[in-house]
């Protein structure tokens, strides 16, 4: 069975770069019903003893079964059900594997899921995530040292040490990706991690956007809360949204409205649940990370209506 | 790549038939590092416990994984790794998941591996183990309560609780075996567990096999040590070989070199395994289990052959 059954979304970063933020809030949006989210770290070849041992990272591809996670990205794609590996990051070993069938979206974030061609391909739509990395290393340590057990002087020590392999294996994933989405701190606010981080989009024209250069320009007012800047990076025109932490809700509503609108047959789903992320215990609401969401989700939406048209016409045709 | 790359075996059989005995014998003659063996039982969807809650037996294809194994055979049969499940006879529950690379010859050994058209298609020999049934459950009441620590009366309880899913589930599959082995027990030694049992190999005519009409007469002088019947069962045409457990090894050996002269690139696998099985913690030799393996070596070696010769072709083809 060739076909393809399911949207798939990679959401593809670096150790804390905010990718199960970005996957649950998306999720959330979609309906928690019709996800299926799946976390690449499960497929791990060693567990952490082994990787202690041999002095080799999660980050290094040798540590991962690369060519199962082609298998079973193969298999969502195509609708059908994987027993998937399960990584428990609170003991650093293997659980039992779980059976999973794939809702009508999946969700796949991890390290590596564009490291191979045979994994890219089943991606309708990649986000690559690149925090300024001073704000990475403070949201690390504020995970592992609140829910993984570890001391900051263990995370910075870990951290150090996989300054290379991140920058061999990890980084070089960026460039497959449809989108990059970059939060950092205001120059004003140093000390920034949360809502009033701005959000840098980098939209490649790997995926069609709508135009918004109007809405943005009145929504911004002169004040630049979001700026777009066309550049040919890479050989490839690629425009650069900025979108300021600064921007209030009813702005950011008001861009989501005219992004709505260029999907006439769908609702503006789930609108109260935009930009929401949990903050530690705390919930909190992000509009450059609500504008962040709503661009992935019109690409999801895009696809799922393009993925229609094709069962329609194959049903057509077999129908004569 | 749709090629196939491997050798499939399928032993098949009820609960304690006599798999893991055939299965692991016919390994050591191959050799064990060109031989791959696997398990379905670990593609158990409830562990001991949720199938006591949910009054369902491990025979039951609803607590399968059919839709998995019938994946992961086909991975197998075109050379592809799996992640494996793993079912603990031991604790009743299941193991972190085994990377499996397949070897030249893959033997898969279980309740229901003929379930489904979609897995029997993967195999190239496909066996069914049918002792006589007061025998199996000799069989079952010595294995479960010296290696899984259950009573006679538990395991006497469990045979009798499963005996309309063995009859619902299992036995159909033995109509889509090439062979069937049935160990029974000679009238004279109605005790007999072991090497002096008679064997029955049902050859159907899905696989072709040598004529041995003339060495089965001149070994046997007279004495009935091999009788074969040719009958037309279920429409087939059928041979079926009765095996005394008289035979001598000297007798038994003879037989194994006609077989043998009828591959003449081969070399007689080790000749000393043959008939080799652990009863208990004793060894044993059993001169009707020896045929019954050289029979199923001989298929598995004619398949290899044929394969060797396909992926020369295609080799030759791409060359031009």
């Amino acid at each position: 069975m060739p076909f393809k059954k399911t949207i798939l979304l990679g959401v593809c970063g670096d150790s804390a770069a905010g990718k199960t933020t970005l996957s649950t809030g998306i999720a959330r949006i979609l309906g928690e019903d019709r996800v299926t989210v799946i976390c690449s770290d499960d497929y791990h070849r060693y567990n952490r003893k082994t990787r202690a041992e041999k002095g080799i990272s999660a980050l290094d591809p040798a540590c991962n079964y690369i060519n199962i996670m082609e298998h079973h990205f193969d298999l969502l794609r195509r609708g059908h059900p994987i027993l998937k590996p399960i990584y428990n990051h609170s003991t650093g070993d293997f659980d039992p594997p779980e059976y999973i069938e794939p809702k009508e979206f999946v969700i796949i974030e991890g390290l590596l899921p564009y490291h191979t061609k045979a994994l890219r391909n089943n991606f309708d739509v990649k986000v690559y995530l690149a925090p300024e990395e001073e704000l990475r290393v403070l949201w690390k340590i504020k995970r592992d040292t609140t829910k993984r057990g570890y001391t900051e002087e263990q995370v910075r020590a870990s951290l150090a040490k996989r300054v290379s392999d991140s920058s061999e294996f990890i980084q070089p994933q960026q460039s497959f990706a449809d989108t990059v989405v970059t939060f950092y701190r205001p120059e004003e606010l140093a000390q920034e991690t949360g809502s009033h981080l701005n959000a840098r989009l980098t939209l490649r024209p790997t995926l069609p956007y709508p135009d918004l250069s109007d809405v943005l320009k009145e929504v911004s007012n002169g004040q630049e809360l979001v700026t777009s800047t066309i550049r040919r990076v890479g050989g490839r025109l690629t425009e650069i949204l900025d979108i300021s932490g600064r921007i209030s809700r009813d702005q950011a509503v008001r861009i989501e409205d005219v992004v709505w609108s260029h999907l006439p047959d769908l609702e503006h789903l789930r609108p109260e649940e935009m930009g929401k992320y949990s903050d530690g215990n705390e919930a909190s609401q992000s509009n450059p990370l609500a504008l962040t969401q709503l661009f992935i989700t019109y690409h999801l939406l895009v696809a799922l209506i393009e993925l229609e048209k094709d069962k329609e016409e194959r049903r057509r045709r077999v129908l004569g």
